[in-house]
């Protein structure tokens, strides 16, 4: 199902992640925004990874990546480097990460070099990095057609101006709603929606977990509702799976029209719900394209009347 | 718009609310679920009203409902008796109100009794009142041809078995995302909504505020996003419109099919999305049907894709 005719290039981070939730824990696993990202992705276009780990990555999580048409070219493994490390849980609230450890390693002197074979990648997705990380990439890159951002509340209180320059730059902004009323101060979700487009970016979404996700675009508003979850194991990697089956979508369609971009947006919901049911990959990484397009026909007799 | 050839039976409070949210006050205003939701209604469909006022509540307020096609020949009228009043406020949280003072008045012996002409009303809303009353009211009806009922957390607490009573006797059940999840215990509002069709009705709708609502029959799932609303002044009365209107719509159509539930469904959003616009009734009273109309047709652009 995937087009070598319209590759993504996705920036971001490549962790090992330790999470516990009420269903368990793992320590170490394969996660980082980039990896979940990419790999949504590679279920509808081939991607072009940027990013960054040290020696002590393991081989296997390398040789999945590559396996889903992942190009690592622009993966820097730094010897004698130590991969991010991230340690977390969502023992109070499914909906929210309480974090007790983040060790950057090789991400605190990182700086993306693109392979000169990515600098003309059409479709571009800067997921949760740091935003001045996500402006170097962005201007490695000659005339893409889309740029889609991600960001994180961290990103919100410790670089709130270089949030906003990303997304002055950015064609879609994502964010979920918690750190939409945080970036603009604004409780109601229609206003801040609204406040966002004044940013810059042609196109918001904004992600509400289990309530699903609005749109917007002019006076367009488009909503979602979320593929229906009876148990959400781990709900790390939600986002950006969810926005990388996004981008995916619109690359594999070649379509970066509004109609193009809300079913994209439903194939991310889509995504998204099958990724929260297991740690890390463990269910993302099984996914089949037939069982996406199975929860997008569900999606769609959810929503009509 | 209105048939008289299918009222809707409307049991519940009639009050005088003093309300305080972020937008300002309203001191002895006209409230109470079936006044919010019988006004609802009568934008679809004749109501015949039972409850209880004392004989206090002001003359223009009765004049206010018959106006709207609404019977009030089962509204007792006790001389010498006080209206229940309700005092509170949304200064914490406009989703969720914190009640200051209740004076129940002519509630506390009130005893539900049926005009003749009520008995064999086809359309019945058993609106937000004490859940033994509800169950009387509906002992009243003959064969009924579909029983809506709401409830809110107070009888959840001191009345849980009589709420389920109800339940079991419904052929749909309307409650928030909160109510449902503090009366199974449940945080998935999926499972929730699943667990609550065991309980007897047929069709269970959660409604979710800001993130719309979601309905359940058998497999069957349906969600509908709310109307998007940029100010919410008083969020007083939105439950009981929204289930006025959905009630209203079915017994307008004559149709209580799954299909006619889910427009009735966002016909209840885009009626509770005016409601909130400001305090008492004072928006709903002045909402046309053609306005309704434009919000139905806006609500389907916003889900189509």
């Amino acid at each position: 199902m995937t087009s070598s005719q319209n590759p993504v290039l996705i920036v971001g981070s490549v962790a090992l992640d330790s999470v516990e939730t009420p269903s368990g824990r793992v320590d170490n696993a394969l996660g980082g925004a980039a990896t979940y990202a990419s790999t949504a992705t590679s279920l509808f276009a081939p991607v072009r990874l940027v990013g960054v780990v040290g020696e002590d990555f393991p081989k296997e999580y390398l040789d999945f990546l590559r396996e889903r048409n992942i190009d690592l070219s622009g993966l820097q493994i730094v010897q004698g480097g130590k991969t991010f490390r991230w340690k977390g849980d969502y023992l109070g609230d499914l909906n929210q990460a309480e974090t007790h450890d983040t060790q950057l390693g090789v991400f605190e002197h990182f700086e993306p070099h693109l392979p000169e074979a990515y600098k003309h990648t059409p479709w571009v997705f800067l997921a949760n990095i740091h935003p001045e990380l996500q402006l170097q990439t962005l201007n490695s890159v000659e005339k893409p057609r889309l740029v889609v951002c991600d960001t994180m509340n961290l990103w919100l209180n410790l670089a709130r101006e270089s949030v906003l320059k990303v997304l002055s730059r950015a064609d879609v902004a994502v964010m979920n709603d918690g750190e939409a009323r945080m970036l603009l101060e604004e409780d109601n979700l229609i206003r801040a929606g609204r406040e966002l487009l004044k940013r810059g970016p042609r196109v918001v979404i904004i992600k509400k977990g289990e309530h699903g996700a609005l749109m917007f675009s002019g006076d367009d508003i488009f909503s979602a509702p979320s593929f229906p979850v009876e148990e959400v194991v781990d709900p790390t990697g939600a986002g950006d799976s969810f926005a990388g089956a996004f981008i995916g979508y619109l690359a594999q369609q070649n379509d970066d029209s509004l109609g193009a971009m809300r079913r994209a947006l439903v194939y991310g919901a889509c995504v998204a719900s099958a990724t929260v049911s297991d740690f890390s990959l463990g269910a993302l990484a099984k996914l089949q394209r037939e069982e996406v397009e199975r929860r997008f026909q569900t999606v769609k007799k959810m929503a009509a009347f």
